[in-house]
């Protein structure tokens, strides 16, 4: 049992990342770690089969809370607002008061509609994340933003709403799918590109540490990712500014996920593929060397993530699909892009000949 | 045309009140009051009376931007969560982006509406309210709480979302419906009632001049309440404590609003009788005199409000009822119970044998 603590703090609040390996994927009995950060009553959100693994012993961790159990169905196609309102509806048919806590145990769509569900639920309750993926918990589980899908658009309805506290247990990561460990592993790497050249140099030493789910490098891993998000949203909590940085690989994976379609490829592989097209657009305007953009294709493969679309998508429909990307502004597309390895830019003017040589190229397939 | 500006405060934020009259009601071509307070799109959500009458004043008022309608049935029965998502839906297909701006144009319903769905599009975009209800001018246009309703109770799913500005037009009341203008009455009293004497005063001897709606008298009025309001919600935004003196009447009123159905009894009415309820109590505890509950009864009653439920409740129900009141805590009930008139306390023990004499004597029809 390894218990440490990193505090996410933000301009009016700031809550723990408890570090706890063992706790849930050990049953380690210990004291419960979220006590001081749940009422008296709470319902955890989960899927089939995460709430099969773990919600025993979290249920056990409450042991005295009166305590219910609302299961999402898988994947991000339910992650709508049909879905939230069987949330709400089972939270009053239990009788959960405004002092209820929620608890997301499970990935990113259960935090996701967990954190929402708590954002408005009687205007609001305190909730708790307690992320099972890698994706999760590297990134979800710093930031506090919370949506639902749009058949129009990803993530279109939601809030910001910070967590009370996060519980993170990477010995969870063993009986994560290796493709889903992978997509999670698009988000470290993000990290490191964005902020941090050191951190990067750090996988590229840990390659195999942390393919073979060592838990000590994992959890500095995972420290190093919420410690670099935790700075930037703490910077910019609404993402009105440099927050914006965070979406390094985003414009252009999201367009990935809405053409390919959302199920047919995970979010961090379409981040990965999208790190590398924005890497790409960096180097074509003379910001970075084309040996980077390798460097950071060959990371990416070793982690086992695709680095190019499957099958062919078409450009006109990619510029499309990145106009309704939300982070769009009115005025235009903006980028993010590499200055350096450790460094990111916003960028609203950039070259069309190279964005249009940059998709050309990244999407024939 | 008259200009006049009431500042709320709040500890993160500040936004105006404007009072235009005539901005709306005489279709004053002045320079636009909302100038500074919109982006360069608006989505004005209204319904299609309120619409026929002021959309064509807002729409010149904001013209130079991109503005669309969009109309929501009326009524408080249409104020749900798949009503929302069509707002959400015509502000994707019509390609407004995070600058965007949302007018409520319309009473409570489209207020509540349009605030919650400006705080969860993308997120969080701006809003402006522009009240046409006595009561939504002095009662939902301070506050930023915002809701639709879940079949299992009312106003259970929000956000606390601050307007930008708020612009009132007490012209707009000249074509208000009498009894709405009396639901409104009930808000009006219930601020004196809980927190200015002279408050009261001044409402007693000035029945007929707002019953006549005199722009200058009314004026005056919304802004005492909207002051009122103004600076108990100061003092507690997200409504942990003090705030809750404004539910004065509100949990004998839900329950009367949620027993007789909504749409048979105004929410306004269900608060005049929820307020002589409440001032009975606080009699029967000895905090007032029983002639004042008299006093408060003649007033409401010259504003042409109920003070007693029509049909008989029973009082099993109306516990029931209450229980499920958002406001109840865990631990139980709480009143908010008048120590004298002008001066309102939160209450979580009482004389049940009290409650019981009151509800079988107010809910006998």
């Amino acid at each position: 049992m390894r218990a440490d603590t990193t505090w996410v703090e933000l301009p009016n609040s700031r809550y723990p990342i408890l570090f706890e390996t063992g706790s849930l994927s050990n049953r380690a009995s210990a004291p419960n770690p979220l006590k001081e950060f749940v009422g008296e009553s709470v319902l955890i959100v989960s899927n089939q089969t995460i709430a099969d693994r773990y919600a025993a012993p979290l249920v056990d961790m409450l042991s005295g809370l009166k305590v219910d159990l609302h299961l999402i169905p898988e994947g991000e196609v339910h992650k709508t607002l049909g879905e939230l309102e069987r949330i709400i509806e089972t939270l009053l048919r239990a009788g959960h008061t405004r002092e209820t806590s929620l608890i997301a145990l499970g990935g990113g769509v259960v935090g996701d509609m967990t954190g929402f569900a708590a954002a408005i639920y009687q205007r609001g309750v305190p909730f708790i994340q307690i992320p099972t993926t890698l994706l999760a918990q590297v990134d979800s589980s710093v930031g506090g933003k919370t949506a639902v899908n749009h058949l129009l658009g990803k993530n279109m309805i939601g809030a910001f709403h910070q967590p009370e506290a996060v519980l993170i247990d990477v010995g969870v990561l063993r009986s994560l799918p290796v493709k889903e460990f992978a997509a999670g592993m698009a988000e470290v790497v993000k990290h490191a590109l964005l902020a941090d050249a050191d951190y990067l140099t750090w996988l590229e030493a840990h390659i195999d540490a942390i393919k073979a789910l060592d838990s000590t490098v994992l959890t500095e891993m995972v420290r190093k990712s919420c410690e670099i998000k935790s700075r930037i949203v703490a910077a910019d909590e609404k993402e009105k500014g440099q927050r914006a940085l965070l979406n390094l690989g985003h414009t252009f994976g999201h367009a990935i996920e809405t053409l390919v379609g959302y199920g047919e490829i995970l979010h961090g592989e379409a981040v990965a593929i999208g790190t590398v097209m924005a890497a790409t657009l960096s180097s074509r305007h003379g910001l970075i060397h084309a040996d980077e953009v390798t460097r950071i294709e060959s990371l990416l493969q070793a982690f086992n993530l695709p680095t190019r679309v499957q099958q062919p998508i078409s450009v006109d429909a990619f510029l499309t699909a990145m106009g309704r990307d939300k982070k769009a502004t009115a005025h235009g597309l903006r980028f993010i892009l590499l200055k350096a390895l450790g460094e990111a830019v916003v960028v609203s003017e950039f070259d069309e000949q190279h964005l249009n040589a940059v998709l050309s190229e990244s999407l024939s397939g």
